[in-house]
């Protein structure tokens, strides 16, 4: 349950203040050429640093454990390995009778009976995207030239981005935000009907990020109160560019030869210094709580990269089905 | 890529003009009593009849060919089967030259290299939804008491539901809408962390319905304009009660003991009876066509009990799943 | 838990007295030619008539419920169906109290707590290979010019097959048998390394078969017999051709270029109408029984073309993998 | 295609003499006590040292990368990993250009383009089998109080084990032997018919080890000699006990609550130290070439620790399932 994709296949591994975290790759074709500093850019792009980001600072090396052989990719399962180094664990301690509002501190308690590994959230810390993040460039290299590209449109509603991050900050709050992301140069005909869809295998690993409410394609949300004459996107010519787009690029779940492009729906950050009201598990009554802790006042800042390294796992799954198709 | 799934899994197969469409479902525990009658409430929600549905009138019985004896499961694989006996196949010749905007006409003769059957649209066709109805009954029998139920609470951005879809209809046009969805009763615990979460596996099979674009869980995109000290939802007993419910009943992908909910958006019906520009595949040259055939000016109002169906068979897979966790 | 492969998928349904076995196929390539004709010699191939087969004659016409249109595959699921009409339900009415000495009578009836469709065997029945066979024949067609070709070799301990058959007939007894199969013509590497082997994926269907006991690839059992310097095959030249084909022609799970080849052990089979002891599930005592219903003397006869299928089957999956790699 | 299992998942990786092998298990329950020492039984039954076996001698120290806190499992993904440490890779700087016979090196160089790691035989070593013994240590745990137990029971043909080995060993060369396993105290109702049957997991799982070229449950190839009314087994009583146990315990794929058992050919070890012929693909021309590294004469010898973990881990995967029937 912990595996996804079919010719692209991924699993990942870790908790937030374990020993390390990681993901193994199957279906990475022989011969790509690989270096640790092929990762570099995407890898900070998800670093905190701007900003509105948390204070832990991870060296974040990937460290190939297997899989790669002089500088280029064998074919057998390839594993990415990063250390966890800058851990505090001493300020989850108090986690363990106050699970946090917006985490998943409760329910990880209840699923497991007390046996999950509460520190820094475990393995349902933001830490995991980071091997999604590697996956993402891997994925990237196998369907060059299709490009994905996704950037923050909007955080707490408005598109004066750093100006809302900083009122949230300043009121020890965090906020939440939009990203946009665009796939171009995908060919015609990726994904399948029904249940492998574009938008089936996209938003089934997109809702795998952390703090994701909401996905919409092309005109998502606002197709819903268009009429068929005006949503409706006219085919233009026999390569099938169309006049409009508000399909997203997505046809009966495939892709019809356009600009993909999708919307996700950020929460704002569960962590906050404000004071908060939650259950006391040791009292079972409400106590007032102060979350502690290094986080983010918006963690849509750093969510881009994450989200175009799932879009691109994804696409790598499909475009190595096309192969076979074509 | 045709089969959805772990503890209950299902495979579809069939076209809008074909023999027949259906489904096979495996997991189905022995034991289960099932008749035809049934399903007929689902079914009926889903038929045609209410204005702005279309005219096309299937008798949509259910033929059990394996996996019922003596009027109970036996836990082989269950298959039911719907013949398709209404079918005005001549209506759609004209798609063969004339791909039709907004419909997956002009990827599926690209994609299957002009084999397809495009009948009807085929395989694309949201006659497949009605084998995902019946496998949806069967997973509300297993949930029970978790209850799963869907209804429209939008058309063409209004509340005022009937007079936007006559309004539509007058003109010749067809409207999107939005589905509201509601699980309760569903205990903690349910979903896995990252790749099966709650929201990952009911997006992917709520974006396998035809004419979905959008999808949000709790407050949604809303939440991306909402400050964390707001959204954050305080648990209030041990039972995992919340105060308020935001998080849409799941934190970390997994069910906290709340109302789980979500919206759906679904964009206007593409076949409309106005005229349209499209591509002519044999002139390469853009014609004015006119879609025939029988169709929805509103497809949302046939839609929730189809995403109540795909809602209930992801949570049957989780509460199955959840069995061995206990 | 019902559906096999990764790139040609298939899927498997009916009981030996219900409405119908059937197959839904995933993975075709779209525009392959498809008639029912093409399915005659393999079906005619499976069916009884030889001396020491059941009486029991089925149509065994495919019917093409999906995925088919114009004679040629659509790319979409591909569905086959044949019904059920030689069926004599009476003579089963014996097995709901008396289990059957090496059926799976008694496993059904525990493990789905009664409600199995006990008639002829109900899912467990040999009727299910019926379509593996079809599949068989999609899949033959798909990794030509690679051929598959299985025969009896043995019956009995041995060679003089009809002899030793009608030697058990004469007995009221049933008798087992050997099948070997050999694929020429597959490319250098075909297979996976560990988890899917050509040998874990061969042999993973083969035991779906019923009554087979045993395989072994190239010299198997004699294998564990042999010295390393007997048994390693010297490789003659570029192509890989080995001097000897003691490996079965895969190593390290991987086809070698050479004949991969391997035997089957078929056990007698299990229905018989000598008289035999076994539980009376009613008086929970030993009873004298006697199986009714129309029987295979020797099933052996009757596999070979299900062991093609199969293994045509893992070969077309290891192919359309195979396209990809290339 | 890395990934194996159901309900108990296990993803492998690494290389003979890369940096680290291992293994992520999913589905293992939370709460379940876990030390290292817990695996040194089974690691040292593996670990070469008797007659007959390498001097590589590796420490294999299981590290307890993710899903283990406080000495439990957490219900998170379980990932074990061991170092390579005694690694003398530049014995195999000779493979690159004469792959070995009986050897994966042709095929790998083949299948993967020249980019496989060849040293020590990488991604195909039999030293990804340690993963596997680890996770057939947490099977075991699960599937208690069934017992899974292997045995050498032949070497070369012959019952007078150590002698075989010697003869062997003084005349440079190897040897095959059979393992014979037995699982006692397994529920009826394991195993699903056909495609999940108890002998298709089972062999799947089994053929995932390097050297095995046969298996057979049961009566296995002796049952293709018998007549059925002496291979069927009589039932005696309510619990399924019968009277003989030909079946190897299964009927229908499906556990009948005797013991279930299955024996396995092991072929000689390809790396002997006897000069051999073999392809020189420089020169293109076949050389006698003499095979370097350190191995085993009889790797039969620590198979069967391997043939129990594997048989473990699906036992494990239909218990799981087995809970949710129940």
């Amino acid at each position: 349950m912990n595996t996804f994709g079919f010719n692209f296949r991924i699993t990942i591994y870790g908790e937030s203040h374990g020993m390390a975290v990681g993901i193994i790759i199957d279906g990475v074709p022989a011969g790509m050429s690989l270096k640790p500093e092929d990762f570099f850019l995407d890898i900070n792009r998800r670093k905190p640093g701007a900003k509105g980001t948390t204070s832990r600072m991870e060296e974040d090396l990937p460290k190939f454990i297997s899989g790669v052989f002089n500088d280029h990719t064998t074919g057998a399962p390839l594993h990415i390995q990063f250390e966890n180094n800058d851990v505090r664990s001493g300020d989850y301690e108090h986690i363990k009778s106050h699970p946090r509002p917006g985490h998943a501190d409760f329910v990880a308690f209840k699923k497991y009976k007390g046996f999950n590994d509460y520190r820094g959230g475990g393995h349902f810390s933001g830490r995991l995207t980071l091997p999604l993040v590697v996956a993402g460039v891997i994925a990237k290299k196998i369907i060059d030239p299709v490009l994905v590209q996704a950037t923050v449109v909007e955080v707490g509603g408005r598109k004066d981005i750093e100006k809302a991050v900083q009122e949230a900050l300043d009121a020890k709050d965090s906020i939440g935000g939009i990203v946009r992301c665009s796939i171009v140069n995908a060919p015609v005909g990726l994904g399948e009907p029904f249940f492998n869809s574009i938008e089936s295998m996209i938003s089934h690993l997109i809702f795998a990020i952390p703090a994701v409410k909401g996905i919409e394609f092309g005109s998502g949300f606002a197709a819903s109160a268009m009429r068929g004459s005006e949503h409706n996107d006219p085919i233009m010519d026999a390569s099938g560019k169309t006049a409009s787009n508000h399909a997203g690029g997505i046809n009966g779940g495939i892709s019809n030869g356009n600009e993909i492009h999708f919307r996700v729906a950020i929460k704002p950050t569960s962590s906050i210094q404000k004071e908060q009201e939650s259950l006391n598990l040791l009292s079972d009554k409400v106590d007032v709580i102060e979350t502690r802790g290094r986080h983010d006042a918006c963690i849509a800042l750093r969510v881009p990269v994450v989200v175009e390294a799932v879009a691109a796992i994804v696409m790598a799954d499909f475009y190595l089905q096309h192969v076979i198709e074509q």
